[in-house]
């Protein structure tokens, strides 16, 4: 018999009826003749309001105990679950991460999955129960409650549909699907029937947050076909797979915007070997985080170091680079805050030339200036005026033909 | 190094200033040289809002999954625990019931404890850690979490104190030790220095709640020195050991007073074979709690059979006398419920006679009538009109000095 892993994040679970709506779709699923593994989050605000318990006792709370408390939360929701679904007369039982022998390393509040023992799954599911498990949690091998940190619970699901060998691993969400742009700001976009592990990635590294990063690079290794859906409707969502052949005639899958950026640029920088490091190391122990960096020479002795960060860390990150003038030389550090980056994203850019031509061009038509541009193998980011952001990206997504459904555009030459 | 264990109860960590509280006597204890074990429960009225959620979403609620969602309630009250020992400069570490193999049986929702594997337990006590240990759960030898019941925090205190070989156990409560009788009611009422296992049973019994029968019952049967003391003060309170020989000098060491409760008699039941066993099955399945049983004979063939119960339970007593009336025949059914017991408890009494006598010429020096008499081999019962209730406890209270420490009052004959 198939098994079908569904995750239902903490706002799909906020409440009794919510917990019964989702209790349908996994009965609707078992009806259909899956085997059944539910992976749920904490309920709504419920882990926010543990940390606020945490921190009025202590402003610094050991992480071992914080996980300890953090688990409970999904604990709270698998058993809350697990009722529900009895209640509409289907078997059920619910599981802690440690009771499925999700065995991780012992960084607590961000431990990594090292292993899964599926043997109890396995024998309830085929006693007939649909099996709840605790998102987000696991155990060390010295059996400390542990937690996977952001997006632990979508790696729980993903973790888990790879050790069942599961057919799908449904995420359900309060959006349908993904999309080829952010519908809020480019009314056209549609909904992406599939994309590749490596799109959404980048997509995801970009801020469209439908899944987290780490749940993805799970799905992509072990080879889970992920289906990202509606917690409040039916409609078939958005598969994540490995890339297929069809995917290749498709120049551009999906583009965003970024708007909560800053930029900072050390100018005439001097070119040293280990300068870059220096600089960086400072802003890695000031837990900076760096986004896109960019550096261009001069001329022999000096070059231009750009780099953004998210708004919150720039000051943080002007902190870090002054402090660093002692034993870095550079001329001096230029600050905007007001630039925003466009990106679109496609695997179809390996095989095709002319796709950054076709958005610099876009982007020209439009008379937006482009402040810097950065681009991986399977992406293409410009940097423009915040001012220009909304009409910069609704060019580029008409030039890709994001508000057509991949099939209908035409075809790159 | 001696082990000392500490009990908390949910009032007593109700919120981060009571926590904080309990974190600084078991700081304290470990000053004094103790390895401390702290057993705690959760907090306030967690366990009240989990089961209403529970029953919001299942009326009829697995018992298992009841289980996985309250066993959440100590959890998060021993992390924090553990957070504010640390936050005061003290290494800590709590423990879930699965984590320190507290092993019991598989009835759910009040299980047994059948063994503890206090290992880790010792280990961590050795490298200078205080643990702080879940109360009320374990788990099955499957790895399903389990629940203890009623009292369950303090038996698993009392069970941990027996398996480490604990000095004392300390059960931290609203009250600073064991009274000789209610203060409420009896404001002579002095404070125990000591009582016996076997007289706090049958005050425990008779509703003078300090501690749950069950976790006596295993400190008894495992020799745990119990002490009863206040959460808000370092007074010292009343320890509960076997029965020492000084002891023997005491009559009577506590007196009770219990009103909630009802009398229903059984006039002219016929005295035949099976049919005492006949009305207590039905009462048993009709969940009802009998207190006191006495059966008098009125003549070769019948019989009055009187029995009290809380008053919650005396509809369905009644509704289930009246069901039984076909199979078991007697004239009439007699109900009292403005009635009210009044106990003397006291080892004493094993080896003195008179005890009784100064009981019953107590209440008729103050012109209360007794309705009924029930003895055990440590206690002394009447029944009295509930309008002399209070009367008739306070001249009891006097007659056996309970106004005086045990070494004051007049010496038996």
């Amino acid at each position: 018999m198939a098994i079908l892993v569904q995750k239902f994040g903490g706002t799909s679970v906020a409440n009794a009826e919510k917990i019964r709506r989702a209790a349908g779709k996994a009965i609707a699923a078992k009806q259909q003749g899956y085997q059944v593994v539910v992976v749920a989050s904490a309920r709504g605000h419920q882990t926010d309001e543990l940390i606020a318990d945490a921190k009025e006792i202590n402003p610094n709370p050991p992480k071992r105990e914080m996980d300890m408390l953090l688990s409970t939360g999904e604990q709270q929701t698998v058993s809350l679950f697990a009722m529900a679904i009895e209640a509409l007369g289907h078997k059920a039982m619910s599981f802690t991460g440690a009771q499925v022998k999700i065995i991780t390393d012992d960084s607590h509040t961000k431990a990594r999955i090292q292993s899964i023992g599926a043997e109890v799954l396995r024998e309830k599911l085929d006693e007939g129960y649909i099996a709840i498990v605790a998102g987000f949690q696991g155990m060390d091998e010295n059996g400390n409650i542990t937690t996977l940190g952001r997006g632990g619970s979508d790696t729980t699901a993903v973790a888990l549909a790879a050790a069942l060998g599961a057919k799908i691993c449904d995420i359900y969400t309060d959006v349908d699907g993904v999309y080829t742009a952010d519908p809020r700001l480019y009314k056209k976009a549609v909904k992406l029937k599939q994309i590749s592990y490596d799109e959404i990635l980048e997509l995801a590294s970009l801020g469209a947050g439908v899944m987290h990063s780490r749940s993805i690079e799970f799905g992509k290794k072990y080879n889970v076909t992920i289906q990202v859906r509606s917690s409040i409707n039916d409609i078939e969502g958005t598969y994540i797979t490995h890339e297929v052949p069809q995917m290749e005639g498709i120049l551009v899958s999906g583009a965003t915007v970024q708007k909560d950026f800053a930029k900072l640029t050390l100018n005439g920088l001097e070119n040293r070997p280990g300068n870059a490091a220096r600089v960086f190391e400072v802003l890695c122990a000031a837990k900076v985080v760096v986004n896109d960096i960019i550096q261009t020479e001069l001329n022999a002795d000096k070059a231009n170091l750009s780099f953004t960060v998210g708004k919150s860390d720039l000051l943080g990150a002007k902190e870090a680079i002054e402090k660093v003038r002692g034993k870095v030389n550079y001329d001096s550090l230029f600050i905007r805050d007001d630039i925003a980056e466009v990106s679109a994203v496609g695997v179809g850019m390996r095989s095709h030339y002319g796709v950054a031509n076709m958005m610099f061009k876009a982007l020209a038509d439009a008379k937006v200036n482009i402040d810097a541009i950065t681009t991986s193998e399977i992406r293409i980011s410009c940097l423009v005026d915040l001012k220009d952001a909304n009409r910069a990206y609704e060019v580029v997504c008409d030039a890709f033909e994001l508000n057509k459904a991949a099939d209908q555009r035409t075809q790159p030459k």
